[in-house]
């Protein structure tokens, strides 16, 4: 599988496809749960020369999902071609998909050399030097009809504040940000990681209290929280037997 | 089947017919399969004299369908009847029917010869210049009391800032739009085909910035994103056995 | 089967009741679905003397119900027992009852000989003059606590209003009203027939342009529309094998 | 089991708990039939010296709940108890528990001799003076902020407005308050018995129309409307055989 | 297991997992049963030296879930373990989780002895000093941005109300606060014990009254209510055989 750096050409899409187990895979016999591990253990570390993918456990964090996965791809139709594979797998065929969410990968939009040189700046020296991220946080943002109708000087305002109460987490938050108006119900996919939870409840804290927030509304995909594992972790885990 | 053009009489009617999968789905063996992938395809290209039917691949983009069918006809019965057909092929039988959306074909409304020559006449001079549509998107949109109840001046002053909006996007955006109030939840159903995927994020996100969009409201039906291909790769797909 | 004239005493009771065909239908056998068929049809034709029903083809049309019923009963009690009568069939036990919806018939509150007596006179004088009805709509409303607290004058008006843009179209358009308040979750449960769904659609536009429309809201029951036919052809179609 | 009066000490607790028997019930063959309607008339008439219990059957009146119980208990935990043993029996155990509602019975908060002396005193002598109640309804309540942030004595003075357009519909509709602020998603539990649908139509029509209905808001609860009939005859339907 | 004493580190992590009984577990025969009690009873009392673990039933008092778990651990991948071990019983397996919802712990922000000495040492010294709790509320909370951007100053004082109102119950209902800003739907988990519902009634409706509460929002997570039992009473509730 391709590493990310390697995906040429932009915009590139993302998919998030969350999955739930079926009730029945608790009937599965242990024979085909240890193919069933090996088999998504390779059709996410081997598969796909056009997709970079990774997987997340949200089984014990989110009732709506086992696992998720966030894929991206140059072309759309890779992703869902991959998207399809895995739900072809043992794991998927005994999975429901919960959650499909998609995005585009755009540059930034108002903190700019040309609008914000000085937070541009900070914002392109801002590194994450923490540990190694235990935890990848999927947020999706639509904002209202006023937000979009403000004038850009006014957005980029709110923008800036939200930057600067955001620069301060950068070195424990590490973020990614995905476009989806037109493609999907939200407008924005938030996509964090962290391997400290407190900061991050504590970054998202602070965007509350600022007056972007008053834009900012419900779309039908819900938040995902799941632990970042290794891909064979987490195959095990899926289809691991009863622990008593 | 029928090509569009051949339908006579207006107005025609479109039904909007997503199909989710049943998880029994996948335990079918592989001659039924086969046949399976067989009857769709001859159900979408030779079954009716009456309709134009399309089908669109949503698996893997939309967790709710793996499949959805747009069909013309000039008697809603007939489109009504073929939607039935379609659910009693093997693959229909394995599906639950998972949204349908309906709506009527009729002329433009604001931008006519009449309201607004000059927009009237770009419009009849855009033409989709761009590579075929690899995606299609539905989009139901219900508008407010508010919206309804204002001029017919000032709804055509809105709708002229959305086409001046939209012209630049038509050469790589084709776009259908079908009117449904009192026939269902949504007031319009808006379809769009387009290989270029950022290109109509962009459109939409200059959609979000008019004053039209403070109009605009959720409703049952949520959107639909499903890649074009042949209906014999979308047969194909639908049945095929697991790829590990 | 009563007709519903002979149904004496008001005010009179009506229930919609929706059946959604589960998936295991579709692997039932050919001579349990002649016996269904048969079966349904003669609950529709021969069983009471206590009711009045209507079936409705609803499948095609809608994602959440294959067929719908109206009942109308002196006692909602014989009108409930029908439904389960119905619910005991060979059908019945294969669906899912996917809703229900009741209400009450009553003389018309605002537009009588008293408050309005040129309108009463033109919507006594009102006939439908045209083809066979092909189709139902249903249309459960909800009003504002807003319109409730308006006065009396002030909601008439805004029914005069409605009633006016509505007269060109009862020539074409059936149209009957149920009140739900207290019963159900709507105020009310919107009735129309009709054979020309573009007038239909055109009705609804122009009632969505007025001010009461402003106090309408949504509740928890959804919009049907479904095809008007014999009881036969609907018990044939909802038990018959695959088409293809 | 006791009557409601031998119901010691308060407050008392109410659940109102609504059953949906399962599709699988419509296979199970007569000799289980027959045992499953004496048991839940065993239930409901024999088991129990701590609970007050009632059933209501709202198969054919709604789509969510087959029928649905009241119990009245002076300890919550005897009602939980005992909804829980109903959910054994095998008519429970063939179906899902669609909702559960509770509420604490508390003394008049607003009109009392101290408050409305005059409107105290009418409230109780009215009798209920009509036909046994045939139908039971069950209508959540919760109230907006604004409500309960209002002066005590403005909430009064809607509270009389109520209570004043209630008083003449108290002979032919029987009504009992149940109080859930911090106990369930509701704030009230208002629960209603009549024999004349009707004039409860009306009485809610009525209520419609004052100031206190701007303050009123969904909940997750919906109402339910049961008919009143013997156990042993709910328990007949619920387990009967097809009729036809 | 660990005491929530021995839990070492700030900040801990909560996690309220409900579970639902599958209807299939319903026809599972006595000698499962009894291991999945013995066995759900060893999970809760021996299983784990990293988490803190609680058991509430809601079976009877909440039609979506028969259980809940609430899960204190320093880390939160360890309670996310040991939610999938508990899931991994046999109840485990027979169940769905419905609902997950995760938390913090951490020192109070408001009511400290900088902002609010009074209160402050007010709140120190409230003790609980009732009858041990039976029942335990679960009532997850958001803020409107509103809220959020109002003056810390703002806040703080709409918290000092909230708290005055509160003291007075603080003999008789427990109650603890978990932040989930950015880590769930909600802002706020707020959990309660209590032997006197009664009293936790009158607690909430003194709270719906002040100006706080025109800042709470629904979100996706309900409450829960359970019963306090011992462990190997609910494990022995939740796998008996039908009484009758």
């Amino acid at each position: 599988m391709v590493s990310r750096e390697q995906l040429t050409g932009t915009p590139s899409f993302v998919i998030i496809a969350a999955f739930k187990l079926l009730p029945e895979w608790a009937q599965a016999d242990d024979s085909i749960r240890a193919r069933a591990a090996a088999e998504l253990t390779r059709a996410l570390t081997e598969a796909s020369q056009r997709v970079e993918a990774s997987i997340y456990l949200s089984q014990g964090l989110k009732a709506s999902a086992d696992f998720f996965l966030r894929i991206h791809a140059n072309d759309l139709a890779e992703a869902q071609s991959y998207v399809n594979e895995c739900a072809q797998t043992i794991i998927g065929r005994h999975s429901l998909i919960a959650d499909i969410m998609i995005g585009i990968s755009k540059p930034r939009r108002y903190i700019t050399q040309e609008n914000s040189a000085h937070l541009n700046e900070q914002l392109n020296n801002s590194k994450y030097e923490s540990a190694t991220p235990r935890y990848a946080i999927v947020i999706p943002v639509k904002k209202t009809a006023h937000w979009w109708n403000m004038s850009e000087s006014e957005r980029l305002h709110e923008i800036e504040v939200h930057t600067q109460k955001s620069l301060v987490y950068m070195r424990c938050v590490k973020r990614e940000l995905y476009y989806s108006t037109g493609l999907d119900e939200q407008d924005f996919i938030t996509y964090f990681e962290t391997a400290d939870l407190h900061a991050f409840h504590e970054l998202n804290a602070a965007l509350a209290g600022i007056r972007e927030n008053e834009f900012q509304i419900r779309c039908e995909h819900l938040m995902l929280l799941g632990a970042i594992c290794s891909v064979s972790e987490i195959a095990r885990i899926l289809s691991r037997q009863s622990a008593f």
